[in-house]
This record gives structure tokens, sequence and C-alpha cells, in this order.
């Protein structure tokens, strides 16, 4: 149905690959640079606020609303930004009727492990401090974003505050330590993260510090008592076993996962739902599971 | 929230559990005899019908549809029937809004692998030969009802005809060989199957056939091109690891699946839905499901 779509979609993918092993300026200016040409809703009015000492993108509901998406962009903890994402994290607050707060944590080299992951619950620390309940709140993120969004879910458990009421785990990358199977057998069809790219952004996030650590690769963490989640990957990503191995790994923690792998799809594909209809569809049904969770 | 009704059900599990390692005609009493008893919807008007060869309960859809829900019911290969089940799978077709026939395949050990699938397979075909579209056909199972619809989503793929518009596997049991962690790791907390149970009816299923071939086993079937999946498992289930690992397998073949792991469920819930309401809400996740899926 929408192989016109996708077939323009990889082409633009395999003719400007992002290469994260480059240095990470130049990777930064390129894709940076990339994803800020990503068409915008005209309707969305982001304001740029400070929470719990960080700084992000905000958007209002479309109609007032207690409950907010904490959004996590991607970007293999090197490159990206909430301005380059919003279409993204816009979108999917939108889906969801509820407001958006979407962070610009500190990325590496220049800030290493655990900065990016201080910043995540840093913000979720004062959106509770801003009056939003846990149980109104829901993290959400992309690739690098998603292994953020996970590790947030394990610091909050060990401070032993209230876990948010849900987690978007949108092609999330769990495992630094790259040993699912598919980080091989998809690497030829995928053609937007390479098992080198992802070495070079995990060792300079990392800094020495250990793959192992649940916190950098939450692939390793202990879930049991951790929010609901949804995972969402493609049929076509070196991460794909990320996201299965997560959903065994939480169900048996007794965590309520929903994963749905989208055959063909590539990487963070809902980041060209302007140019891809599974993109929508992917949004319109983290809508409809988020918008189940919170109140209004 | 259901903390009652949960307690209730495993207490009745625990009260009654189901041996399926004393002889067959024992345990078909006894389990037959207890799911008769289960209160069905008196809405319900099911007829008998015979369609491919195949006998089975035949259930109108709630206003007039031109899908079918093709239903295999559960038992360890060894037992159950269309009556006990006609509660489960009237739910089912009725929250999906189409028609169902719900099959008495023969049964082990009078009946050895791979008569259950030949029957599945007849009825399949049945209903084509009936006018049925492949794209209006969608076949559910649970526990090994999920075995079959697997294995006859492998064989329709053998003999090149299309495949149903969907599967629903509730709790499947896609591995006879019984490799999966949590076989060992969910047994103390399973209280409706136990691996010796499982072996039981695996030995006297196969009578001598491998436990490896797919078509026994489908966890390990070649999944590529085969229809979209919806997998519904509990957390506290030693069959756990069947759903996510197939979850993994299928993904990667570009199946579209949709893993939903929920936590604190036993084997089989929507079973007892009459009596839990994650079972009325597994129920309507499946409707949803299905009814996106085929004409109304």
């Amino acid at each position: 149905m929408t192989s016109d779509e996708l077939a323009q979609l990889r082409g633009m993918l395999a003719a400007a690959p992002v290469d994260f092993s480059i240095p990470a300026l130049e990777v930064r200016a390129m894709f940076d640079g990339m994803i800020a040409t990503f068409p915008v809703d005209e309707s969305y009015s982001f304001v740029e606020k400070t929470i719990g000492g960080v700084s992000g993108l905000w958007l209002d509901a479309p109609r007032k609303s207690s409950s907010v998406l904490l959004y996590i962009h991607g970007g293999a903890m090197l490159v990206g930004n909430t301005f380059g994402f919003r279409g993204l994290s816009g979108n999917l607050a939108q889906a969801s009727g509820v407001n958006m707060f979407s962070i610009d944590y500190r990325l590496a080299p220049e800030h290493k492990f655990p900065a990016a992951l201080d910043d995540c619950h840093a913000a979720y620390e004062g959106l509770l401090a801003d009056g939003y309940k846990a149980e109104n709140i829901v993290v959400a993120g992309d690739s690098a974003g998603g292994n953020l969004a996970l590790s947030l879910l394990l610091k909050i458990k060990a401070t032993g505050k209230p876990q948010p009421a849900g987690a978007v785990l949108l092609s999330p990358w769990a495992d630094l330590t790259h040993s699912g199977a598919t980080m091989k057998s998809k690497g030829d069809v995928d053609n937007s993260l390479s098992h080198k790219g992802l070495q070079s952004g995990a060792d300079q996030y990392l800094g020495g510090a250990s793959a192992s650590d649940p916190l950098a690769s939450p692939l390793f963490g202990d879930y049991s008592g951790v929010a609901p989640m949804l995972i969402e990957v493609g049929s076509e990503e070196i991460l794909l076993a990320d996201s299965t191995r997560l959903a065994a790994v939480a169900g048996e923690a007794k965590v309520d996962v929903t994963l749905h792998v989208w055959p063909e799809m590539p990487h963070d594909w809902s980041l060209f739902s302007f140019m891809l209809s599974e993109g929508r569809d992917m949004i319109a049904e983290v809508g409809t599971w988020v918008s189940a969770r919170v109140a209004k």
C-alpha cells in the first residue's frame, strides 16, 4: 500500500547515511541540519521552558489537560535537539491529548554518562514539583531517548518515588553492549544505523563506564514494579532484538508490556511521519495507548 | 483493582489442578466437566455445523458479517471441546463483530499428530470453499489451540494458498520441546500448567514424531509471509517464553506482530472472563484488533 512512500524513505536514508563514528560535531551538524528541515504541523505553538533546571520545549495539549508527556529525543547520545524532534514529540503528545515537555539533555562526548540520565531525572522531579502527579506523567523516547526513558524508570524505582503512568519506547537502544542477534542479522537491511556507529556513540557516552551498568544498558535492569510499557519497533532494525528482549525481560518481571513489531519499517520511522503513513499510524496507536492511561 | 477476583481464580485453579499426566480419559472427564459449568452469555445461539468435513459449533455475528473467526480450543491436545469453550470462542467473535466456527478437531492419544492439524486445515479450506475470502478469515486459538493456529499458518503457507487476515494466539503452546526459560522460572507461580503435564500431552500427541518438527512446535517455523499476529499472554505462565520468543522470531521474519504481556495473569485467563475483568479486557482488545483487520 505504502511501498512508494517506503521506497522514497529508504532512498533518502541510503543517500544521506548518518555516520555516528565521525567526530560528533560533524555528525551533529549533519543530523541536526537534516531534521531541522522536517515539516511540522503549523498549528503547534512550542514555548521554551525550564523545568527542574532542564531546558526544553513545551507544547500545550489540544484541550486543557492535567497530564504530560516527558519526551526524550534520540541521536545516539551525541546529536539531536528538541527543535529538530518537535514534530515527532508534538505529534505524539497531540495524538495523546496531553501536554508535552521535550528536554535538551546534555549530550556526549562533552557530557558523559550519567549526565543525560541525570537531566531526565531532574525534569521528571521538576514536573512532580510543578504539581503533575506521577500517575499523569508518561515518559517517552526514541532510540537513545528510549534508552534514557528506560533508565529513568529504573532510577525512579531506585529513589522510591512513584513510577509514571507509562513509558513509550520507540525503537529503543536498550543494550549498549550490542549483544542482540539482530545486530548482525539485520545489518544488511538497516540503512539508518550500523553497529560501528552505535559503538562510537556508546563509547563517547560511557567514557569508560561499563556498558553492562543497567542505567547505561537498561535491558539488564530489574523491571519489577516499573510502569507499563509500549514498545514500537520495525522489523528492519539492528535494534529489533533490543525491543524483543526487553519485552521478554519486563514481561517476566510482571510489567504490563505491549510490543508491536512493524514489518518492513526502518529505525525510528515515526520521525518521518510527514512522508510515511505507517509513521502516522504508529503515532495514532501511541496516542490511544497513552490516553487510556492518564487523566484528561 | 481486581485482586479479589484474581485471588478467587488462583484459589480455584489451585484447588482443582488439571493434571495432564494422568490417563487422558480421566483428565478429559475432569477438565471437560469443569469447563462445561462455566457460564455463557444466554443470548448466543450456537448451531452445530460441519465445514470441510470437520464438525463444530457456529455462531452468527451480532450483525450480518462476511467475516469469520475460525476457533481452535485448547486442552494440551488431549481434552476440551467446542461446547466447553463456547463461552470463550463466542465472546471473542462477538467482540470482533464476526461469525465464528469453533472446531472439534481430533484429540490425542486416540488421534496423533498431525490429525488435529489436518482437521484445522480442512476447516480452513472448507470456509474458503463456502465462499469466505481468506482476507476475511481470522484464525484463533488458546494454549494447544494456539499451537494449532500457528501450525495452520505454516501449513497454509506450504500449500501456497492465501493467508488469513490474522491470527490471535492466546497463551500459545508453541514449543513442544519445552525449551523456554520460563518453563522453569515460572514453575512455582503457574498453578494451571506443569512441565510434566505438558510433556505428557506432547508425548501422547506426537506418538513418536519429532517435537522439533515446525508443524508440531511452530516456534521453529519460518514465518516469512504469514498473517499478522496478536499474542496475548500472562506473566505467571510457564509458557510465557513461548510467546516472547514467538514475537521475536515472527517479527524478525517481517510479520506484523503485537505481543501483550499481562501482569499477574495465569494461563488462558480469558477462559475465566465470567469472573475476571482482565479476561473481559483482553477479549475487548482482541475484538478491536480483529475488527480492524476484516470486512464487516
